[in-house]
């Protein structure tokens, strides 16, 4: 399943190449984040029906059964040594070093709950600074789940057996 | 912080075994779930207001400032060599071996989308099999989330900067 | 073998995308659960006997002699990278956040046993919830197995040599 | 808890030690495994009622207070780096050498299943082998459980609900 | 060390605690992001002479002694057991599932290169999205910082002997 | 070297599966025992010389050349994913739970040494249990050896250059 | 990608040997430190527009493609094994081993920062030690990049929603 | 039991101090192997009760209650951290890297079998090289184990209820 | 013994604290690199005899005692959470993906050896760039030690058995 | 590359073959360590030039073009997994129970420094043991390295920018 993976997101980046736009530009031109049109590109996200047509209008040369194969559900996955390349490192320093001080913030102004991973959306951003050197603007924006109290009356499924 | 959060636990387990109440009996005189009450006396879970006294009612021993300390959002944690118990360890063995059927038949039956751990039931009961021996049924019961598409529309937090 | 196997599920899972049924529907054809059906196109259960003709019956272009080869028993495996997967992470949180909980319900409703994942029935099932959104609900229901006491006598093959 | 069961086992260790008794000894007094009882005394097992006179009458030094605490069902674990000792060492080594043929002849002569690691019995005993020499022989005995084919109405606890 | 810095953060956190102050409050009355502040007083951070004031005019608990060691470098480090927590996982599963397309993306606007995690804003807040709903934003704010081709005349400190 | 392995043994299966006879009736018409056999056509053991034609008359579609490669000693090895197959995971289990008490009546009944995995002889047995249902029983009878006191004099590659 | 990766190297290095020059005299020739030549060989660096004729002019041999490619940002990675080789490892016991002190030494010297692996130089050279033996200097030379104190009305990106 | 252990070998080595002798020394004065009488100060190897009293002699200082205490076979263990230790990696190092080597001679001076690390010998001595610079010299002498080929007719322990 | 370290560790930080100078100070003073200095503070190297009255100078307040102890020969280690820490980690980063091309140039510079890290010297130092900002440069220094070739008649402890 | 090294490796082993001689034999043609020989044919040392001639007498079979590439200095590895086999387990035991003591005994032997295991010999023989039986003989023979004082004053390649 790896290997079809592999194979299929080597066809959609070669349609990107022949296009010569940047994931910024598929962006606007599609209405998604900059991040979520790459995640489509590598089988990391479901093209959705009234979006295929945009997404091939923009990528003139994305063949037509890729385009079938992407509104399948894909297995969401990654390459543990993903974690070597100092880009994804430093991403993955910044949670583990601030993420009980991130964890302590959404307690104190939601509530216990978290951030959805799911119901959730990711962009990056190029800013200057107040040096006016440039800056990486990642924003995660997801919405709070509080933890469900999880009272029997509410429990639908449960079984009536005992 | 894992030594505050035994000690707690510690006082708690000491606070339902003086009751000489089950975890099913606190279900039923709280109105919660069985293992929701486990976790509430493990600080797994949070104390919600209008269910402290409830508690307080089924374990007369619980003591007030334990009751305060409940109502914080706590670090959920486990302890790793927990899965050398037989009784997890074929938990885990069950969700690592049916995972991907079970991913598949989410998929085929709500969509590109997952059970939610957080907005989350579950319980533990005791049912006769048909040829007669007990049997243990755990029920995992969790919303549908599904993937959010990104659309940038959509994405109130967006930067306006490019 | 993990290659063969990865042959054999490939062509099972070609077999149900022509008949275009979802694993629901397999199961009430074939009397299974679902997550047994798509265990079995995985090769990670043995099909019995008197399954073999009703499975036949509802995937017609399943090849004959596939039917032989899921009459062996399997070896039970998975890809540790599954668990990358968001849907079957969640499943594992659940199990290691909750299983010490679920490990001391089964101590006091059943006594000191496990529930077994052999003697195992899974299902996943769409409900309703109390707000009218969709919940997923996993079950599992397992035979209790108390932990034997080692009792002298009871140990047919003890060595008679001392 | 870790320390709570170590302070236990040590307890337990020494009432032995005041005894003289080896674990084949208490093993005869007793009606139990020798394993079995030194499983026992680590509280790796549960203390049954009916034995429980047995092993005072055996061990008069065992303090009343840790027979009512050997009879709640321990959480079974142990250090990882038992390993590292050579005999528990050669062990490991040949389950796992040997494992892929042992499973092989269980499909063989009893179908799809497994040995019971619950419904099982271990023994240590010693023999002369045909050099006349001191062999150690291990005998894990357990139940034979065959893998369940999930019939759903076979499932007590399914839902009715789609 | 690990048990210094563990002691320290206690008094820190207590002295937060008894001011009534949430980080946000915190971050507002010291003008610096709410995680900033968190951090500070985790030990994660060093505490800058001219915001010493600052921060002791906002709490004022805090005692002198602890001003002065806040200003040493930290050790930063974390539990690696915190990935446990549901809340700092998400963030985790979105950085790893996410990072390539993220480098992908950085390395067409910007050219070859990072987003610093040390000169690094970070902070949490709390929007409304288009259905009215609570969502958490994280922003990642890094400097970004190209590869530097290593040329020979540029590297001050060369040896000469060659 | 893994692959000309795997390779071998898939000739060697191939040539058990022609003959129809199972492991346990192999082990009868060569004198070994079930495993042995098993391990052997997995090529992890070494066929002796006077065993050769045993083997070939039993499996008369062994082809000679694989019968020279059997005879030269196998590098021992084993894929470490075995262990999440249920039956072998549960021996492992067994081990590890049940390994130090193994190891306290080794040190009792013999004294300080091990069980050799060496000089070692490993089968699997059917028997009824107490309540007339079938049990796995699996033996290791292994050579006690004990650990040696070092004494110089007895060292016989002892360096004399001191 | 990582074979295509692998691919690449394997030409430029049969470039190179074809060259018959060593990494140092590469370096000269085209201005850049001896291991950052050798890591644009490995694809581990990118090829800037102003030095590629001066590269191509070191290696006549290589094919104009692979400059295009070179010239893309890499996926910098490593195999985890690396590790075993003696000369790399004794690199990565010296940074361990002396890693706090470094530290230490970077905070009392420059403050509290860290030296950058990004805005770097590493060379490899050859002296003669005080006993006239030749000795293997490492130096890397990273520029200080100082922990930024994150203030709010620093931080471009943050949301103005509060 | 590893505090015990810890503590037992502190004192231990508090009368070898005392004693001002090396383990080479102590080795002449007891006829054991300089590395034996090591293991045996940090309880890794069990006094033998005809060598107690010429260690006693060698150690006047030793307690009479640890002398009792080093006679009971210990449960062999060391940190895994002390790999970091430079001595002890290259000992690993050259193991790991020569180990296929050594097996290939083994198999074609003695046969199928292993050195055992039980019935061993161990010392470190120290020579003159041929550039008349001190080299370390360690030697391993363990008997030469034949794996057994498994006859069911030597099998003493075989169930014979087939 | 790791808290034995530990403890000593803290009493040379306190007498180097009490004197208020930098390790490059005491570097100065003693002659040492300045990280070699730090390295005997945290009992990672060893006192030698004729530095000990340097050192003592330097920082009046060593107690004699932790003197004794700094020239006994010491356990190297670390914690191997370090590599968390962002200065050790970028480290590591730069070995690992540097790694490779460091050992082929020494390897085309030298022979076929290694840089020992045992003969070894190491110090951190500022510099400016060639932008004028400051710069950390590491130098690493090691003495090249070739792979011997194992000649028979060169190797002095061979045994003359055969 | 790793396929490269098993290819190479393939063809010398293939070369021995055809000669029938032992690794033995071929270290008393070559006047090396059998080790050491078995290295070369497995592409983990380098031949060297005066070498070359005696190797190729001793294998005649030996392609031409294999020896030119034997003499590249090699990527010493090698497969994690070897720890499974039996023969090298137990070296690895060996080197882990017994390597504190090795450490020790070489500090009051040679002082504060290693074995070198760059500077290395090694060789496999074949002894009697005191009671007749066959035992193997590991010599590990390494040079002595202290660990270095770093003066400033003898590090050549210091910066002098101070």
């Amino acid at each position: 399943m790896a290997e079809k993976k592999a194979s299929i997101t080597h066809q959609l980046q070669a349609a990107k190449h022949k296009s010569g736009k940047s994931y910024s530009q598929l962006a606007k031109e599609t209405g998604l984040t900059n991040v979520y049109v790459a995640q489509l590109l590598r089988r990391q996200a479901q093209l959705k029906p009234e979006t295929a047509p945009k997404l091939q209008a923009a990528l003139p040369d994305l063949p037509q059964e890729l385009i079938q194969e992407m509104m399948i559900p894909p297995l969401r996955s990654y390459d543990p040594n993903l974690i070597q390349d100092p880009t994804i490192y430093r991403l993955n320093e910044a949670v583990m070093h601030f993420g009980e001080s991130i964890k302590e913030i959404v307690n104190e102004e939601f509530g216990d709950g978290i951030m959805s991973a799911i119901d959730f959306y990711c962009s990056v951003d190029k800013v200057k600074g107040v040096d006016g050197k440039d800056r990486v603007v990642l924003t995660f924006d997801g919405k709070y789940l509080p933890h469900s109290e999880q009272k029997s009356e509410h429990m639908v499924s449960r079984l009536r057996s005992e």
